[in-house]
């Protein structure tokens, strides 16, 4: 039985059919994943890439290991084949015959590289690495927001082919706009809408609710709250949400790094186990650089596996259709979560002999 | 140099980004496409689906042809797994506590098996069968708007595992929905919005605009024209419109229908021929059931190929990126469509010896 339901703040609607997990399948998904070439983002290949925008060093100890050593550990360049630059056009409705007006507008288009080492997974990176890549992106987005012509910013990741994802190492994107992309309006007009409904935060008041449900939360800590959210627009989609309100991710403080960088590899060590070839996006959804901090936006991360593709029916209405429940996908998540927790402790705390 | 386009209709923003077209790539497009058991659309499978909703009966000489003949030619057969059926429930933004509001809502989920062969494209039919094809949406269109629960009507089709095809063998979809879907509201809206301003219908004024103008134009026939969108958010997208206002497909006359299928094949063809591994989706969009015939919407088939996947940027933002200008994507169509036609009529005047 299918359900329709529609996201209380974006307004997006997904169809749950669960029925369609069973459909056939013609075609193979499993694709070649050899580089055609050497790999720009490794080690060693740093010629191959233009001058770093920004890099965070190795320690002097990892520096001085003999003739592999490298210099940095987390490297920030400018995107060899930007979306958006400096010099981009933007053209919209203008008269009844002929559409364009014309206007300058800039836009960035960053590529984190995340490990020297040729690595696919977050989940291969250390702990400290992964706290380090999250800083750097709040560190990247504080710094595009001093440019005035960028309005807003956004921090994603495309791993696999099914994800849209063209290189193989570790690697996230950030991209800095000219104007307030669809998807965000949609969602900064729904919490308004809500904030002046409810006399609160929408975001805060979907932590509270997951929290007091417990059906669809996937994983807890101090700071931090990972549920599957009601309307998931794909299997075992996961958003990250911070307990306490705060609508920018780029005020964001270092001492929460560690935690939100553990629950964001849980996450995705989840959708890596339950997910057939471990395509997905995450995204980082912060309100824009000129709202008031504070205000009814609230930052979050949104995790979403690419288990089917989005095909004519997407396309052509703006719905998802998604073949397993939320809650039995969180079910799943959190289980699988907190037993890998548990051998983690168990084998941390054995006596060393 | 990239280029921010908007629809003029719709609002969708592109970004045209030629620099991207030389991305490195480590992931190999080619996937397997050896159907995993009997194809259940084949001729001779029918006992592997359920009773046809409809069939368009072969011809008396071709259902006597030995023991191979099939009596059919189209058949509509309910999807074995619907996205949607009757007891569907719709779920909405309720109360600050619960966002559950649920209604029952209908749906229809049809499949159009569009030959009894094994073939896998529309350019593989007969110009005749094609012209049937068209007439079976149409009908089944006509059919499912008697039901005054089911309020509009989606016909697509997904070609190839890039486009969501799981089945290679020729069909299309048909879905009927209990609501106005976000893309078909976003265009109705903008359509109205137009209308009001200029005072005549938006796709009307697209058609002569392009017309005039020339550089976006793919093909062009008696009754319809085919051009490159503007604002494209996929390399080598077309739009196919009708010359004369019209709001609904499913009031489209019989005489047109040859017409119309010989364009779709013209244009399936060129993008079959540009885009490797020829994977896209066509989508006519059309008016919801209720509206007035003879409204400011204006029914048109969109095909979208698709090259590229859609990444964490599209889902992030709802922005489109295309690394084909959609001016030299027009007149690389143009020029294949002109000399295939250059061909076939030079081959169709040849003396019969």
């Amino acid at each position: 039985m299918s359900e329709l339901r529609q996201d209380p703040i974006s307004g997006q609607w997904v169809i749950i059919a669960p029925e369609r997990a069973g459909r056939p399948d013609d075609f193979s998904r499993r694709t070649a994943t050899r580089p055609s070439g050497p790999c720009p983002f490794c080690a060693g290949h740093e010629h191959l890439t233009s001058t770093p925008l920004w890099e965070l060093p190795a320690s002097a100890a990892a520096s001085s290991k003999g003739p592999n050593a490298t210099h940095w550990r987390i490297r920030v360049l400018a995107n060899k084949f930007p979306a958006l630059a400096d010099n981009t056009t933007m053209a919209m409705d203008g008269a009844a015959d002929a559409p364009q007006a014309i206007s300058a507008a800039a836009g960035r288009h960053e590529v984190v590289v995340e490990s020297p080492e040729h690595v696919q997974s977050v989940t291969d990176l250390s702990p400290q690495q992964m706290a380090d890549v999250i800083l750097v992106y709040r560190d990247r987005l504080a710094e595009l927001k001093r440019d005035p012509r960028l309005i807003c910013g956004l921090v994603f990741k495309n791993v696999g082919p099914g994800g849209g994802a063209t290189l193989e190492h570790v690697h996230s994107q950030i991209v800095a706009l000219p104007a307030v992309p669809e998807r965000l309006r949609a969602e900064l007009a729904g919490a308004a809408e809500w904030q002046a409904r409810h006399g609160r935060c929408a975001f805060c008041a979907l932590v509270d609710r997951e929290l007091a449900d417990g059906t669809r939360l996937v994983a807890t800590s101090e700071s931090f709250v990972a549920v599957a959210p009601w309307a998931s627009r794909m299997a075992y989609e996961t958003w990250i949400l911070p307990r306490q309100h705060a609508s920018h991710f780029e005020t964001f403080s270092d001492s929460m790094s560690a935690e939100l960088a553990g629950m964001l590899q849980q996450v995705v060590g989840g959708i890596e186990h339950f997910c057939e070839g471990g395509a997905y996006n995450y995204l980082i959804h912060t309100a824009p650089f000129d709202t008031p901090s504070g205000d009814h936006y609230h930052w979050h991360i949104e995790v979403i596996p690419r288990v089917t593709r989005l095909a004519g029916f997407e396309l052509g209405t703006g719905w998802y259709i998604n073949a397993v429940l939320p809650e039995i996908a969180a079910a799943k998540l959190r289980n699988f979560i907190a037993a890998a927790e548990e051998r983690r402790s168990s084998t941390a705390s054995l006596p060393i002999r």
